[in-house]
């Protein structure tokens, strides 16, 4: 990945606002479709609902990756964050452009499905099993990132992808792993909505998942002089 | 993705009409087949149909687009022509060759299925929620294609092939995102099809949304330099 | 692909005869798994089957193209044969250790799921919107391997393996397209059987499509002095 | 793939470890989504569970092969003991990662789940043609591995998920192909599992196809030369 020239701050909250908005239009909208076509199967609504936000996040990216580092996750902004790899200022403006962004795609879902276009959700999504897998899905998550870049940071995209794909099925919560992701579900009475009540406990385990995804791959890759060096940004792969 | 020598304009007009006509035998063929063996389950249908789209368009840009480009569409030819990479008159005949191509590729699937040949779509795609989720489809083809030219163009095919397979769950409309699917589509009474009465407003709302991308994707990405040069044309990837 | 060393003749063939093998246990296996499975839904079989082959012939061209070329396919042997880039002699040694590999395949595969190892085809597939779909299926094939090699060599596994994905659902014969695989699917009574009497037709279909994309090729991406130059034989990619 | 710097030996077994366990959690966690979301198609529910690990293994082998090699599994870890690519007592403690590894992922899997977080198996899978498909499902898993390490070692993360994408569905017994895997699906009592008491011959089909690929590679690929010096390891890849 190459960078063609840098971004301008504007340009950088521009992408991360409107790749959050594309993949949670492809969250909530590629849910509706399912759950419409499915004829009351789950397993094949979870399907298509996996197969379009897997697509969407390699291509999504794949083409804001030079911009903005496309993280349109604060799990991810934070772990670049604890990394002196961002500053605090821009790390905020960051959270808040995705979670706008995340909102303004559930709206977009709405309306492109003829649904009333604000909801609320009444899904209860809770408990200690749901939790520790936001737990898991955000550990892997993160994992995936700062590994990959490492290892191959031109597959980032695909990875990441891919992940996602895996963790939809293996994670008992679907793997939200994403705190925007969250909150902009939580508007959304549909296939992937999640109460707003049950929103704050997956935002926590969501954030401690990426916390100890930090400490472990420091803990698999680091030697003295590596964790004195900051590895390059997200934004520079 | 190199180029072995220039290809001719006859060349490169076959090769529109050529990777049209397979487009839409694909689109339309996949449907019929899915519709055949799904049992009344539209979800199933719609993953067969899916699948062959998207991986149909890896294969036809990798190997078409050293030859002309592999438009294969319309509007992506009017955003190159729009950004002067392209010369009125070759646009023109590009328009062409995709309709003729599809319409082409549309009989052909018929003949295979043991259809008959010419038929008429009796298909309703309409409303205000169908032409918005088709600006959104186009919208969202065209930055994937302008922004992947960007960040990594030997990605195009597959970053078109992703990002139609996850469109076609994500949007009401299934993601048609081309004047010359739709018009094809029209001439298909079947899973594809779409009647010729709704076809005139799927094309404005593509136009619609491949007009905003080339703003926008000028805005993410646009300097004051670079916005006077022209980028490379996708032909020349 | 780098070629680490040049491959004997019986490296060659063994090639052949394994990856063919592989190929169509996969085909015959995933086949009578998905049908074992699906519940009637026809549909659902054919996503099962589908998946696994469309895999396997990405991995086998990947592992076996820098030792023989990976063919695996009379028809592609026949379209390098015809562009003078392999002997005929060796040419018809690799169409018999094709057909033997794929019948070893077909054998492994009733074995593995218990059932009886020799058998005869009962099902009918015939008719010319089954041969037009072979010929479609064929001509696109070999199009799509031609094309691939000129446009990126080392793209050609995965383009295959998408193409077949695509074609076993837009194909209305899911695409056999290969004439060792039809006569192996000869001997076996499961998802996909072929009767024997109806092979010869497929199997004409097939190398007539072969032929057909041999000279669209050339008219495509031919000048007169590469016309006069053989194009790298795929074996040498 | 690049090396970033050698890993330390405990940082090679924590790799072996999580990898081995994040391979288990999805393999028993998808499945035990896709029988419970499955309303009782089993194509449905092998299909959720295939995508799941097939996508995991890309990732696990991108992220973790430049530390350890990413092998996950002591068939493997055989391959290259017997290749003397690797020392016997490094072998024997990956073995145990593995194992420890792939307990903790089942066990992790269940907690997500609700489920009894300890369980022993109670679904046969025994006789003939189980362990002939077991032994199919190896023979290609390692040469696979063997045969992309030779024509292009970056593919290896795609063609060994690929390739496990296919045995689930082409191998009669939806291909463990590892014992580690083996050994941890026998605690538990979900889609994924296995009695116990079947457990040892699965592992001696697996490592009988194991030994059986070095071999044939051998033969495929060897020359006087190559078969006395030792090709690059995985983990030098």
């Amino acid at each position: 990945m190459t960078i063609v020239q840098a971004a301008t701050p504007a340009q950088r909250l521009g992408a991360e606002f409107l790749g959050t908005a594309f993949l949670l239009a492809t969250v909530v909208g590629s849910g509706i479709m399912a759950e419409r076509l499915a004829g009351g199967n789950v397993a094949l609504a979870l399907l298509g609902n996996t197969l379009a936000t897997g697509c969407m996040l390699v291509v999504l990216i794949t083409v804001l990756g030079p911009i903005s580092g496309a993280h349109l996750n604060p799990a991810v902004t934070a772990a670049f964050l604890l990394r002196r790899e961002m500053a605090a200022h821009e790390a905020a403006l960051f959270v808040l452009a995705q979670l706008a962004g995340g909102i303004a795609g559930v709206l977009a879902a709405h309306a492109m499905f003829g649904e009333a276009v604000l909801q609320i959700s009444q899904k209860a999504r809770s408990g200690p099993s749901q939790w520790f897998a936001e737990w898991v899905a955000t550990f892997g998550l993160i994992a995936t990132i700062l590994l990959t870049l490492r290892a191959r940071a031109g597959a980032v995209p695909a990875a990441v992808g891919l992940y996602i794909t895996a963790a939809y099925w293996f994670t008992a919560s679907t793997s939200f792993a994403n705190p925007a992701v969250t909150v902009a579900r939580s508007l959304s009475d549909t296939f992937a909505g999640i109460r707003p009540v049950d929103a704050p406990a997956f935002i926590l385990a969501q954030l401690a998942g990426a916390l100890c995804a930090l400490y472990i791959c420091r803990a698999l890759v680091g030697t003295p002089a590596a964790a004195a060096a900051p590895l390059k940004t997200h934004a520079a792969e």
